[in-house]
């Protein structure tokens, strides 16, 4: 392989001449494929079809405490799911509210809390001249869509493979009391698959922040989502802010989307003592109760960590083949070539491709109009700004393994075509 | 039977005797019975049991635009759910937004959106000096909960039995543009069971406010609980506003809680087109979609309002009963005595009782000391202040018939025991 930066003008006009042709024949197919979005596959979907029989007309609806899940009650969570979604959250049952289906609601929640009403007593953001949080980039869009919706400053920290640039971010939250939050996917990071180091976390345990009102947003939205058996361990966050004697630092956030079904499953928010009594301060006035019919379901279903674990071999066994054929692909066509580099995530549902500067809303651009819906070029930054235009999200879990074949085949000939007219200067 | 106020003070004297003695053995009973929240009873629970069975692990989980329910998608709800909800609700499907299942969550939601981002562009509530809201009272507790948490200014208007003073409302709306809205529950009222009249409906969509952010909260919480074959029918809300030129006037909200299983069912949204289109806007940023596998249960176990009308007969001739022993012993050991008036309520949850001004307090700690749990007096009134100390919800949906038989009858001694106390000036 040469790399395209070592290929004189007339190889690169040659080459140029043969993938607009290649491209071409491609986009003439006429083909509708999706790598947009972190979605299940329809196979993964299957998996949990059982837990629709756990609950009949004849099932006994009492959770352990003898709640009655049909009714009005427990607003907080049944005590068996509290106990489920804090061991995936790593935090004990009593500093564990479930609470309906989306964990990315409870994080707007967490901050339109914060907004109007202040954290833990503090003086509402809302009511304070200038709010920032810090993004650790590239990033999950959902998370700086919120921040965005707020009129919260984003500030990009880099994302290593370790975690963020933790030097930056020590020194960005003592020194900015305007800074009241971060962004975390610790493990399996969306969408560079990273893993928070043991030191990384324990730094952020270790935080000063100027403001006492600073939280960690700890999105452990993969916790327990392994490609591979030797799955990723992180530390703890709430134990090591606890015995950093920082306990009130960490909000934790996690759900069963991709563990049972996306948007029917639940969500849970996890944190000290202070923050949970806090935080069910809100859900107080907010709702009556949430569906405790659902969390007594997934209870029956997953059982515990053990059935937890099972369950995610099985989607593992499903999708691990869709990452590392894109994974191939990527290295047949793109190795040694020198226009690109990409994550070969652990786990997750994502890998992250960087193109060469200033080429990444091309091969959007060019794969959509071959019939390849990719995330938007831009969405993993805040604002929708990737300053080098260089990242692009691979979702590679939804299509078919077929489909996913032809839209990787697409894909690596659109960053040959940009990177090719890049470098012609075009 | 002679009114107590005809009675001499030799007279209440004995009587006060009497109905210590009284008081004291039923006391001595030990009981522990509740009718303090508007609760089904567990053999109306059991009407939904069937629903657990409509989707088991090999049912068809598309809905009728071929979305997959059991993944990602369809934040707004699915079709066929947005339908049967908008039919509740009193509007097309495409003006009806059905999120989570709790109806009480879309009304915080939709007051927290209109603090921090101003409702359809206007200014955000929590950027003005003052914001007040209308309360009819009595009214729902958790309604105004919510306002409170706020820091809405709150201003009793009179609810009478065929609505709110509308006078008072037109000339209060009218006057002040800090007035941003009013809670409603038009239709078998919490707790005093009132319809709106098809004038009181019609004077609402006609109201002129100061403020052009002004909503109605219309909260048709019992839109199809009858307790008689004969249901109220009150005039659609949004087709009134939208007649009287002022389509953007209400806000209207319901659910299943009370149809199929409280907080397990479906809440909706639904308004005007500019009305909806600003909420979703909203809920786009805050999670990625709702429970659509519960929707679609509920759709296939419901069907349409003929199977909602016909599964609601059931559940009246469960607690027409209850609500009838209620009115019955109020008739039987209260008549006649003017210490107290009742309503005779046609649908709802509620009997809502007015005892001597003075009296509520009293009664309801009396009961309680006696057993029985009734819904804290004032709570019917904001910030739990009922200027009179006279309104006490009684909830008797949710006792045994035995149960609330016994209640009952404590609670009708209570009353004369607090009422010839204060006829004492004790």
């Amino acid at each position: 392989m040469t790399a395209y930066a070592d290929l004189t003008r007339d190889e690169l006009l040659s080459l140029k001449a043969a993938l607009e042709a290649e491209y071409a024949a491609l986009a003439a197919k006429g083909l509708k494929l999706n790598m947009a979005r972190g979605k299940p596959g329809a196979d993964q979907l299957e998996l949990s079809m059982p837990m629709l029989d756990i609950l009949d007309a004849k099932a006994d609806l009492f959770a352990s405490d003898g709640t009655d899940t049909r009714n009005y009650g427990a607003v907080n969570g049944i005590p068996e799911a509290r106990e489920l979604m804090g061991a995936i959250a790593g935090a004990p049952a009593d500093q564990t509210l479930v609470l309906g289906s989306s964990s990315l609601n409870l994080m707007f929640d967490a901050v339109s809390h914060a907004w109007t009403f202040g954290v833990c007593g503090g003086t509402p953001w809302g009511k304070l001249p200038e709010v920032k949080f810090l993004c650790p980039v590239p990033g999950y869009d959902r998370h700086f869509g919120i921040t965005q919706r707020f009129g919260i400053q984003m500030i990009n920290v880099p994302l290593y493979d370790d975690g963020p640039d933790m030097d930056l971010v020590e020194q960005l939250v003592a020194s900015d009391a305007a800074i009241k939050g971060i962004w975390c996917v610790p493990k399996y990071a969306n969408p560079t698959g990273a893993v928070y180091s043991d030191q990384v976390v324990r730094r952020f345990a270790a935080l000063k922040p100027a403001a006492s009102d600073f939280r960690i947003f700890w999105d452990n939205a993969y916790a327990v989502h392994h490609l591979y058996d030797e799955g990723a361990q992180i530390l703890n966050i709430l134990d090591e802010c606890a015995a950093a004697g920082n306990p009130d630092l960490a909000y934790v956030f996690c759900s069963t989307s991709k563990v049972t079904f996306p948007g029917s499953g639940l969500a849970a928010f996890a944190s000290s003592p202070a923050n949970v009594a806090d935080f069910a301060e809100m859900v107080k006035w907010q709702a009556v109760c949430f569906d405790k019919i659902n969390q007594l379901r997934h209870v029956r279903f997953l059982r515990d960590m053990d059935g937890v674990a099972e369950h995610m071999r099985k989607h593992a066994a499903l999708i691990r083949p869709k990452f590392e054929a894109v994974e191939q692909t990527l290295e047949r066509e793109l190795g040694g070539l020198g226009i690109g580099t990409w994550t070969k995530p652990r786990g997750g549902y994502f890998i992250s491709f960087e193109a060469l500067p200033g080429c990444a809303k091309r091969i959007v651009g060019l794969a959509k109009d071959a019939g390849v819906t990719m995330t938007g070029a831009g969405a993993t930054y805040p604002y929708k700004k990737d300053p080098n235009d260089s990242n692009i999200r691979i979702a590679p879990t939804f299509p078919s393994a077929d489909e996913l074949a032809q839209a990787a085949a697409i894909f690596v000939v659109c960053v040959k075509l940009a990177s090719v007219c890049k470098l012609l200067g075009e």
